[in-house]
């Protein structure tokens, strides 16, 4: 068994991460972090440095903290959510931890699309969380 | 803190109240039982029975495990989103737990308008399942 989680280096991404830590603790499972990107033209080699270092981070304070974990980072032309819930079946997971976007810059609250797949395409229980006001 | 539940007497329900009781245990936290209704014409006598025993029922299902609980029925002419999210903020809830409703009867995934409410203007985490094949 184990838990999932979605991460990539934005706000919701790290509060994700911290919640799935926290539920790894709780639960005395592994962490399986997740950092899914469909690749191409966008992402260009400043953004996968960036990507790249953000990990090495997420790896040590996860080394530092004793959470048994694993860190995979996916660029195989899937969207985020194929990832996530291929990954989450191929470990049997206990549940998927995903970060929402709470809003739009203009505002509006919306559910992102790979959010939405998630959590209706999943087999195994989703928790969705949102970052906090005070998240960089 | 407190895990909060959305029930209605259907599979979904019945999934999610099942895993916000194990969440409970997990925790020691006590489990709030919200079951909503809007009210309304739709919402006779007969119906106003059904899920009454079904409440019950959980009660004792509840009282049996040793989860401590508390059951909230509310018919205020409110949407169930609107309800959960306003027990939970005031539980001070560590998470809410719904079911999601996988398919229509045609085959289609959906998220449903409440489920997608409850996601988005929870300031806490949101646990979702899915009902499993084996559910009545």
């Amino acid at each position: 068994m184990s838990i999932i989680v979605g991460y990539i280096p934005t706000r919701e991404g790290r509060a994700a991460l911290r919640k799935a830590s926290s539920e790894a603790r709780l639960r005395s499972t592994k962490l399986v972090v997740v950092n899914s990107h469909r690749g191409g033209r966008d992402f260009d080699a400043v953004e996968a440095q960036r990507f790249e270092d953000a990990l090495a981070q997420v790896q040590r304070d996860l080394d530092d903290a004793g959470i048994e974990h694993e860190v995979r980072a996916l660029v195989r032309g899937n969207e985020p959510a194929e990832d996530l819930v291929a990954v989450a079946e191929e470990s049997d997971a206990d549940v998927i931890v995903i970060g929402l976007r709470r809003r739009t810059p203009i505002g509006k609250l919306i559910l992102g699309s790979n959010a939405q797949r998630i959590l209706l395409e999943a087999t195994c229980p989703v928790l969705a969380v949102k970052a906090d006001d005070d998240d960089e």
